[in-house]
């Protein structure tokens, strides 16, 4: 059922990003943005669009921002990808931006979509009232910058440089900017759309965006690479401290499945409403890519 | 006169970006975003503060749009001079981000300026109207992205890899992305906050914007790289296009000499007001660097 509702969403959020896309000029940077922001899971564009019809803002609103934020995703993708960063070659098994095309196209489509996604959710189409808007605008700045994403990433990227490794609350605190900002701004979108408290959103997000990178990094050791669409064992082979190194495997896996548990319970004031997003949480730890 | 107002200006958005950095986490991607977001001669945000000036918006809000403006002009700068894109060692007579740090380093500042660059505009204190803000947030989404500047720097690179030198036509649509369209961003801000017509600005802007990718190619020419900061004659030896291979170094001052007269006219509406503008226009083709 929620895997439907996920497939539902993914199809929609595929055919706006398309129609956005269409107008763009004939020359090889757009071309990247379409390839690189054509696939995925769209579990975040999913967690708006969700979060948006339980609080009632129509799906035709709610898609801009649902797209807007899956081309923020794709851009930080194609970033993470360039041969300085993680230099890979393959991303949902196909080749990455880079590797398609060439580096300076993979910066400039990476810049272009991240540009992109303001402009997803600062259109007019997007919400009627100018106020929810800049509100969007605003928290998605706040979200993908330098104390969110970006920090993450960054502080990834000083664990490489040193040889001690980080403990829990370090990596805690990576991954909460490297993928939670972005998820915990998924979810609270469809509160800010509706006027709704995005408090019960927001602990639902937490929890679920750690049990998503703890997920990740129990699939870097136990993923099928076709399956998961790209190299796996990276982190080990680096010695690169992951939730998996840190709790062991079965340890990570009884986090993960308390966090889902309780962002699960965190959605208790939704009741039923909260069913498609509960289920969302146990996906999340039982995917396979 | 105007190179006061400039230095002003200037001054003040050296500041205001120095606070808005000063709450960054002390990693090395926020010391390059500081390091590179310090310098240049604030142009941009001086269109800011004047075109708000002239329609009575109090610079304590026009300082946030124009502080934007420069986070991405920074941004746009630290991503071009990577050694995929322009391979730079030089910026405003300083190491560049990637060669000061290194390469991921560079690309995760400029990722998070540009974001810093939606994170001012749709700040609350930019404008009590949240209409304005999130117009001003769409509407620097579409100067900044695939059909502004980033589609520029696209054609850029096209034309680089053909052997076919660029026209003049074709040269004025790569420059109108390029440079031009965070240059019309700037100058139409402050009709934007204030309520007032953009038209005039947009047609000075359109002609400043060409003027200055002249001047700057003029400059390749016959710049003192310790005076331009960066290294000249790189255009020319690369064989390249630019407005002064196809006008003639004359035929390039006479053009942008007329642009600034167009520019200046534009700004009939304005009166004795437009000075200042006038005088920037004037300054465009006379500077050094």
């Amino acid at each position: 059922m929620f895997e439907e509702g996920l497939r539902t969403a993914a199809a929609a959020i595929r055919q706006h990003m398309k129609q956005v896309m269409d107008g763009l000029p004939a020359v090889p940077v757009a071309e990247a943005m379409r390839y690189a922001s054509a696939g995925g899971k769209r579990l975040r564009g999913y967690l708006v669009l969700e979060s948006a019809r339980m609080h009632g803002v129509d799906e035709a609103q709610a898609i801009w921002p649902a797209t807007g934020i899956e081309a923020v995703h794709a851009y930080s993708l194609v970033h993470d990808d360039l041969p300085s960063m993680d230099d890979d070659d393959l991303r949902r098994g196909q080749p990455t931006v880079h590797r398609r095309w060439d580096e300076p196209t993979a910066v400039l489509a990476g810049d272009a979509l991240q540009t992109l996604g303001f402009e997803l959710v600062a259109n007019p189409q997007c919400h009627p009232d100018p106020a929810v808007r800049a509100e969007l605008a605003l928290t998605l700045a706040r979200a993908a910058g330098a104390r969110g994403m970006v920090l993450g990433q960054a502080l990834d990227m000083a664990a490489e440089a040193t040889d001690t490794p980080l403990g829990l609350s370090e990596i805690t605190a990576l991954q909460a900017g490297k993928t939670g900002a972005l998820i915990r701004w998924s979810a609270e979108a469809g509160a800010r759309m509706g006027g709704g408290d995005v408090a019960p959103l927001t602990l639902y997000a937490e929890k679920l965006g750690l049990a998503f990178q703890i997920a990740d990094d129990i699939l870097d050791v136990e993923g099928d690479p076709d399956a998961v669409g790209k190299a796996v064992g990276k982190d080990a082979g680096r010695g690169k401290a992951t939730f998996v190194s840190l709790l062991g495997l079965d340890g990570a896996k009884k986090r993960a499945t308390l966090l889902v548990d309780e962002a699960c319970t965190a959605l208790d004031p939704y009741g039923e409403e909260g069913e498609n997003l509960r289920q969302a949480a146990r996906f999340v730890i039982s995917r396979r890519n």
